[in-house]
């Protein structure tokens, strides 16, 4: 596709993954009892934090510098969600939690790797690849670390490994279909979120041969 | 006022700031019980941390690096205080820890503005903003996180707002007082002291329209 | 000694203390339960964290982006230790974690320690000690935290003294005796890992005068 229409495209899934992950850190935080303030900094962090370390890795000046906006949009997002929570019910907010950061999650992976591909940073793969994860999954580690909350790392949820999957199907396409780069993300993002949410409605876990029980003692 | 002699007071205040930070790091920790070392290290970390954390997104070398005293002076603060911490009454400490780190927020919030709104990053609001606030809290949050102690952002207590305030103040005079720098930073950094011993001796909170409770469940 | 020797030596000590830290991650956060995925980037993390914040504050490019088989090393010894886990005997693993950490500590405070005297940073003590310990112990702080385990900070056990003792030894040997880099670096290498046994084994702790006992409330 057309350089600049995929780069174009790609900062509108930047927005919609920056005000996914606002809204998703304020909506997880909420139960427990956190100020506005408390509540707009963790929804800036978690939307922000990823593409922060992922640009420092880089060694390329933080995206946010020339385009403050994404602060604004997170902290605008963290705002309205703070006071949108007390109306909605428990059951509805724990799912609109799951799906909306898969959205997030989706957008963020598919979205640094095609920025670290086109840096060409630690290519062909790992770079591309971690630095996809991190982006994505960065945020809501660092959140749930000030929050105070188990991370994700030391949950048997399926989570990352969708997140691994979508990154690894668009690493392959931009590297032998590099003329389908643009329904190529589409394809990856849609991959992740489809996997997420299966595993969201029927409770998938990483099945028992990829996983260790936790041991008494 | 003359750029070197602002430069020279915002040394001294980064000075004093860290002898604070360490300070307080100590007297918080202590009461779980900790070595020599342990003190030692989570003393200089909450010290340097948030300015570490600054210099990184500014692309700029870490500030000690050419200011090896920022490491020795936190690195004797924390040992004195570490003997010293004996000898106070738990009362005593309680209130020392509150105050001195009322100093040391200060006076980092305000003098990390300066060195941001010099360096023209993200201007001319989020840059000074943002950094200047990640100056004055990512150190104790570092130290939190790593003392296994729930963070300042989980709390009800008036401590990030009136940095944001002071941070917007100094803003507000370097965009359209700039003569007045040296006086406005005077201000900036009373204001926020004055709004955090208010809140320690009147056990101000975040008004409730702008909190969310704890919920059961 | 010849530099490319040195250097060449020191990638070989960099490749055994990664192998040595994915494992050691791997067999520590195991009895909690986890999953295939999260236990390889915990491995990754705490194998590649270290070095990965020491290269950021260096302001060079992480070492791992032109050293890809770091990931590739460390992701392989976490999958193998997955499976070996259950294997083991839990008292049998307790003591390989104590000794396989041993081992990466050592190895990794001194070649860091030399990489950080070779770039002249923060010379000729504060850079190379300081870079040195956070190599050493950033990637098990981060895998703590990431976790939910008590950090190494918060313990009274021998830690962090042995590594800092052969740090600073190194640095004198560097500094005054630089024509035996190698053997001082085995000796350096030996020196932590010697202390590090002896804590294992007597159950030394800090001595008392050196250490804050817990206080209730």
């Amino acid at each position: 596709m057309n350089e600049l229409l995929m780069d174009n495209w790609s900062s509108w899934v930047h927005i919609a993954g920056t005000l996914a992950f606002a809204t998703t850190a304020v909506l997880a935080v909420a139960p427990r009892g956190i100020d506005l303030f408390g509540a707009t900094t963790l929804g800036i962090i978690t939307a922000i934090g990823g593409g922060t370390i992922r640009d420092i890795i880089l060694q390329v000046p933080v995206f946010w510098a020339n385009a403050q906006y994404y602060i604004w949009l997170a902290a605008g997002a963290s705002v309205i969600t703070f006071y949108a929570n007390s109306l909605l019910t428990r059951k509805y907010i724990n799912m609109l939690i799951l799906h909306v950061d898969a959205i997030g999650v989706s957008l963020f992976a598919i979205q640094a790797t095609h920025k670290v591909w086109k840096l060409g940073f630690a290519m062909p793969f790992i770079g591309p690849l971690t630095l996809g994860i991190i982006t994505a999954i960065g945020g809501g580690l660092i959140r749930d670390v000030l929050a105070g909350r188990q991370t994700l790392l030391m949950s048997r949820e399926l989570y990352a490994i969708p997140i691994m999957l979508g990154c690894v199907l668009f690493i392959l396409i931009l590297n032998y279909l590099p003329a389908y780069d643009f329904v190529g993300s589409l394809i990856s993002i849609a991959l992740i979120y489809a996997l997420r949410a299966a595993a969201i409605h029927k409770n998938l876990t990483v099945p028992n041969w990829m996983a260790i029980s936790p041991k008494e003692n």
